[in-house]
């Protein structure tokens, strides 16, 4: 059977432009002689559209879009994901639905069975789970037809203290009992770095272990925060990748569901390409769907803000993105050369306004209340809130969307003021940890430099204070990923962090900032996520908590 | 049979002072008697530890304080919440459980049916619903224990397109298949001002409607944005409430299930004197658990800051609230007299600080940048930006929290600076529409006038620019007020308001304003919640969506 794989770009609640994309990519399938097309999940209303699903309009124009998607299908056969209503009087009001239609009628609907509520997922909220399996026939075929996590029934649960299966349904084993000869999945399955093999090894699993051939369809495209990178796959039989598509953008196949031997793969790439694709993507999509068009960013010569600078660049074009130079009396020249030299090799608009005299303005304010207090970290933060003002203000006067610049790292332990350097619309390297950050910016360089080497291999420094280092307040970056990240991706418990060999008062102090600083984190800008545990929605933290620590 | 009802306020995972508190209460049951003493769901680890049940360490905790708690039960049988570990090798890892405690044994744990995940619920996120069903026998009576959601299976769906009843199974109907002679529900139920009827209604018809004396055990305090009020309960086999506890504080008290007729009830409230207390529940709890002491705020000499000045003082005393006042150029002389009148009434201290200076620099700074282009809104949120900064430099010297008092009108529109005005650790009033704090202050002033009269009877004004309005740039409050209800609580159309009444342009323009500065909200402080939907997690949007308005 000719299938066609359609791996689009939505955006959630532009039925005009979803249902027009999806109706271009019938007409295409048509064109080359496919059977069916197929779309990813929720596409007719993009994924995920959160607490819109509650709202009689939202619902009302995904109907709409159905319907005009539903007379295009002449000839063609289509599947497309959409919220559908469930009729009984019990339950929550909808399903996560995969529509079939046929000849111009929509011929059957199956529902999702597993609703993943966990991390950024959040369907169970207004979703009702499927309980009733019926295969479809069409053109001599039985189609096992599953959304996303209908194939994830082995997935452990998501928690640190006991491992087990998450669910107690396998959607798959009861279809197979209808003998399916092909199994199809229409996907929203976003981009973690570190989850690269799970994906397909899970996809892989299903068609050995039933031995049938599985046409995979994703999406691609960020939406808000989450990043999803595409690679639909169609894997044969014995558990083959027969086709894999592209990463991080839009694409188009039609494949022979009888023909399991040619292969056509993508290119491996390391990690840190993916990550810098994945962002980069994250930055466009945030602009192109808000309808923002420029990008500002405060420069101050050190490598978080250069790498989001270079990713404004990529993303945006460098007619688009516009910079500032704060410095203060505790800049170092290099800092202010080095950002310069960036900004010319990015060909980019940068202005500068030293901050010491508006500085100065809120010291001698303050002066009668702070009555010869000695300076504190009060005075540091006026600096970064002071740079926070110039840079909105600079969004504010010329609507260039004010990129963050703090890292994983950093947001993690409070290493930041907020209403200051917190400030921006989008987190570009909240995901990202310093270590990180750090192989981007190599990465970035790896055929030129485009960030000045000395911005790279400086010791990184906020510059709030004379001759201050990161390193008198937090410990080396080297050691603080690796305990943030057993810490926060995989949930381990201090306890089990110091039996792993690391020293148990950085532990516990590492420990004791996360956890202090929910507050903060609770207040910033959305994360383009990139690995399986981002700040933001999926990490939901108590803020009056008693952490015992 | 006679039981103590232990209404109290737990500390999310505080386990220590939560498990001394039941235990006292355990040791207190005893004294006077009492068979049975029942606490509140997740009393032992405190409502809500969102993510911090994925942890180990947690459950580790958790378990320990179990212990303890049971080693208190001899003479005396007990009812506690807390999550316990689903040991099937399927589904979510854990239960969220009632453990019934006799002869210092955890004898029978139950677990909750009916898991809420809308709104600001989050459970199937965490739990495995049951679906096992067993009464319990103690002392010659078989009791049907429930937890909270359990008995609010006819609650409709938390949409506005078609309504229907959320859940599919009836706990108490499958229990009482068992006979049993009395329901026990310990209960996470939060307060909303708009829904003061629909709790007592739930809970005297599932009485009624199994013809069972029923006891209800609510919690009582703040968790961050959440605010849990108490009004515990034991109502006939008629459904007649024959006792109530108090609303907004601890109590404790025994009942006796054979005596079904006398009338103990709380004193009837008006909503307003009801939001008064739960707002300095909030403030109080918020500061009490984070180990917070005094506040700070800006006050304008308008209503809202008065008002949070007037909470702040009545739950932390005036000794620890310590107040900013910052004029501009555009201040009128009323606001800054008003501003003096109010600390002085509330007997706090309070400075002045004029920002002219500040913003002159920050302008100055900008003017090459600028060049001569137009003020606009960039100014003006330099303005509220300086204030936002000082109120922060105070804050960070003396460890005054900064309070936020943004309402939720300004909240809904947009109507406020990012950054500036909406900075704050908590926001007290983000739930209260402003005809609601206009209404708040004429209650605060009921006795006498604590809230200068000019305070409430000027026309609101931002004073951002001469003789700036509120009604310059939105629609009368009054109206305003109403169509967000409509938008925001009841989840109606934009062509549904339209139809109930409203001016087309103002409808739409309000929807737009609402939908276009999720943004905004997204970076704000946590919402004491009042209302049946707060801004916050309750209300989950998605920022890049094309909303077609």
């Amino acid at each position: 059977m000719k299938i066609a794989i359609a791996q689009l770009n939505y955006h959630i609640g532009n039925f005009y432009q979803n249902s027009e994309r999806i109706i271009t990519h019938i007409e295409r399938a048509k064109a080359e002689d496919a059977e069916l097309v197929v779309f990813s999940e929720l596409s007719v209303c993009g994924y995920y559209p959160h607490d819109l699903l509650e709202r009689k309009e939202f619902i009302e124009n995904t109907q709409r879009a159905i319907n005009k998607i539903v007379k295009a299908c002449s000839g063609i056969a289509a599947i497309v994901g959409a919220p559908t209503i469930n009729e009984s009087q019990r339950g929550k009001k909808l399903f996560n639905s995969a529509l079939f239609i046929e000849n111009q009628t929509v011929q059957k609907i199956i529902h999702k069975t597993l609703l993943p509520t966990y991390d950024i997922f959040d369907e169970y909220r207004h979703f009702e789970p499927n309980k009733v399996f019926e295969t479809i026939d069409f053109n001599g075929h039985t189609l096992a037809l599953t959304i996303c996590e209908d194939l994830w029934d082995n997935q452990p649960t998501n928690n640190s203290f006991a491992k087990s299966k998450m669910y107690i349904t396998s959607p798959l084993e009861e279809l197979c009992k209808q003998n399916p000869d092909l199994i199809i999945n229409i996907a929203a399955s976003p981009f973690s770095f570190d989850q690269e093999g799970n994906r397909k090894a899970t996809l892989q699993r299903n068609a050995a272990e039933y031995q049938l051939p599985l046409v995979y369809v994703n999406q691609v495209g960020a939406q808000t925060e989450i990043i999803f990178d595409g690679g639909s796959m169609f894997i044969s039989p014995k558990g083959e990748i027969v086709q894999e598509m592209s990463y991080f953008e839009e694409d188009f196949r039609i494949i022979d569901t009888d023909n399991t031997s040619t292969k056509s793969l993508q290119t491996r790439e390391p990690a840190i390409a993916k990550i810098n694709r994945a962002l980069e993507l994250g930055v466009k999509d945030y602009f192109e769907k808000m309808g923002f068009k420029s990008a500002t960013l405060g420069l101050s010569g050190g490598i978080d803000s250069a790498v989001v600078a270079v990713l404004a660049v990529r993303a945006l074009g460098s007619e688009n993105v516009r910079v500032l130079l704060m410095p203060s009396k505790y800049s170092s020249d290099h800092s202010i050369t080095d950002a310069v030299k960036l900004a010319k090799n990015l060909g980019i608009e940068y202005q500068t306004i030293p901050i010491q005299p508006i500085v100065d303005s809120f010291e001698k304010a303050l002066n009668p209340i702070f009555d010869g207090l000695p300076a504190d970290v009060t005075e540091e933060n006026i600096q970064a809130r002071t740079r926070g003002v110039l840079v909105m203000a600079l969004s504010n006067k010329f609507g260039n969307i004010l990129l963050n610049t703090s890292n994983k790292s950093e947001c993690a332990v409070g290493y930041g003021t907020l209403y200051g350097d917190m400030n921006g619309g989008l987190s570009v390297l909240g995901d990202v940890y310093k270590t990180d950050v750090f192989e981007l910016a190599r990465y970035m360089n790896r055929n030129e430099e485009v960030i000045p080497e000395n911005i790279i291999s400086k010791p990184p420094s906020a510059e709030l204070r004379p001759d201050q280092k990161d390193s008198d307040s937090l410990p080396d970056y080297a050691i603080l990923d690796e305990i943030l990240y057993r810490y926060i991706e995989q949930n381990q418990s201090p306890d089990e962090i110091i039996a792993a060999g690391y020293d148990a008062e950085t532990v516990k102090r590492t420990a004791r900032m996360v956890n202090m600083n929910e507050y903060k984190r609770f207040q910033t800008a959305p994360v383009l996520r990139i690995s399986s545990k981002a700040f933001g929605f999926g990490r939901k933290m108590p803020l009056v908590a008693k952490y015992n620590l």
